[in-house]
């Protein structure tokens, strides 16, 4: 398997690289504008300037994002395009203590960890973080750069535009569409479409920004 | 095993299939009053009259209902009765990605999904649903012919009637007594028990019909 | 390894004998005030009079608390306070199927039980109860006698004080502080630091006692 730099080393790098190590990866270290010192045993390689000098000894090296997203995800975004444009592939990693069923379709550089269950029919686009103990139902369509984080529960049917954040514990029913660049709070309940770009919270979401 | 027949093919069929396989199957194909197509690699076989010739050509065949239960249980209780009265079996399909502990009952029909955990001296009835991710806690009383959506959570002591619908996510506190013919919404906490069938929502629910 | 004897013979010792069981214990029974008969095959040893004597005959027997803790913790404390004086080493016990990463490091007497997901850089305290379909995202720290009932939510960085209850499928976003002695009631969503002990519930919550 190929080597995998990690671009980023924040909290969610932990996380990333306990699911590349029980994926069987070799990770060559972690690049980030400061130096973290080692985390879970992984070496810091420098800022993200290495990567280049990086490719050059390893004809096949791969990237994963090793950040978060809660507010923003421009960050991520830009990291994947240019790290991209150097010639890093990101594949796609699920964590073998995830159950991914049958006719499901996950885009480049989308990470299911620990936990998770997504179910047949589903499309999950590219640079998805589908955190620990997410639910992701039968028949669902995921954008691109959507994070789902901890505990969601995405029923049968349910559609998620690019660049949308769904907070811990939330729960979307069968059938809804929720559309581009929308962030739905921690522990809320979305049981109608949303159609315009905001942060939505309670139960049922309200707009409250 | 014996070859099963699916009675219906909507997209919570699919989760049906997947779990079938894991469980080692023959699956015969499915049965609905239109010819959806292969459905993750699975035959149609024509509408529900087909099922007699089924069996006269099975002498042993089992059947599992292939239809989710969102507004009402009655369609799911009328073709069990009526496929059962022809002569099909419904065994009880529990996914090997979930937990069942020790001296839990599982009824005729009942359903076990993915990422499931039932804790033990729990009985659930016929012809249930058990979502993927739900949590059934020690010591429950599950009636038969209710759904349990993705990612519910019973407490310990739990009793819930016939025919409920436990909407996703929905946390039920322990020793709780939920009567028969009860829908509880997405995102619900019941914190009380619920002695007067109808529709329950909210944060500690309140019946909303 | 070991014999066990568990503390306690209500609902909870359940779903403790289950785990024990997986994790290939021998179980010696189970104390309690009264006689409840045999609890999953397990047998009755007395009131906890009797554990001096059982240590007297088995130079190496460890214990367990059987005993969930809804209102208070005060029992729990006691219970492994005065069972460990007389000689009882409490271990900790982790499901075979909970998943807990690197760098995790948890309290003599805490048990972590199916379908939980605990990630690196934790730090879980003595006799806590990390319940079943918790999940505890990476760098959180966690008190003494803390227990999260089933289906809660834990993002990253989470910081929660002795004893406190986290109630059934409640969510806490990432970074959150609790203090000690709280009480969050089931379904809530913490999205702020709690600085004063009390019972608190709702989304987001607010101080009810």
């Amino acid at each position: 398997m190929d080597k995998i730099v990690i671009i980023g080393g924040g909290g969610h790098a932990k996380v990333v690289i306990s699911v590349l190590r029980k994926s069987g990866y070799d990770i060559a270290g972690y690049t980030d504008r400061e130096n973290r010192g080692m985390i879970l045993g992984v070496q810091y390689l420098g800022d993200d300037g290495i990567l280049k000098e990086i490719l050059t000894n390893n004809s096949k090296c791969s990237a994963i994002i090793g950040i978060g997203k809660i507010d923003t995800s421009e960050l991520r975004i830009g990291l994947q395009r240019s790290v991209g444009e150097l010639g890093f592939n990101f594949p796609v990693i699920v964590s073998p203590h995830a159950v991914v069923n049958e006719e499901v379709s996950l885009g480049d550089g989308t990470v299911v960890f620990d936990g998770v269950v997504v179910n047949s029919g589903t499309e999950i686009g590219r640079a998805c973080i589908i955190n620990t103990h997410s639910t992701v139902e039968h028949d669902c369509q995921i954008g691109d750069n959507v994070h789902l984080a901890p505990g969601v529960t995405l029923s049968g049917g349910v559609t998620i535009g690019n660049n949308c954040f769904i907070g811990t514990g939330a729960n979307i029913i069968q059938c809804i569409t929720i559309c581009e660049n929308c962030s739905i709070g921690a522990g809320s309940t979305v049981v109608s479409d949303i159609t315009i770009p905001g942060i939505y919270a309670g139960n049922p979401v309200k707009r409250i920004k």
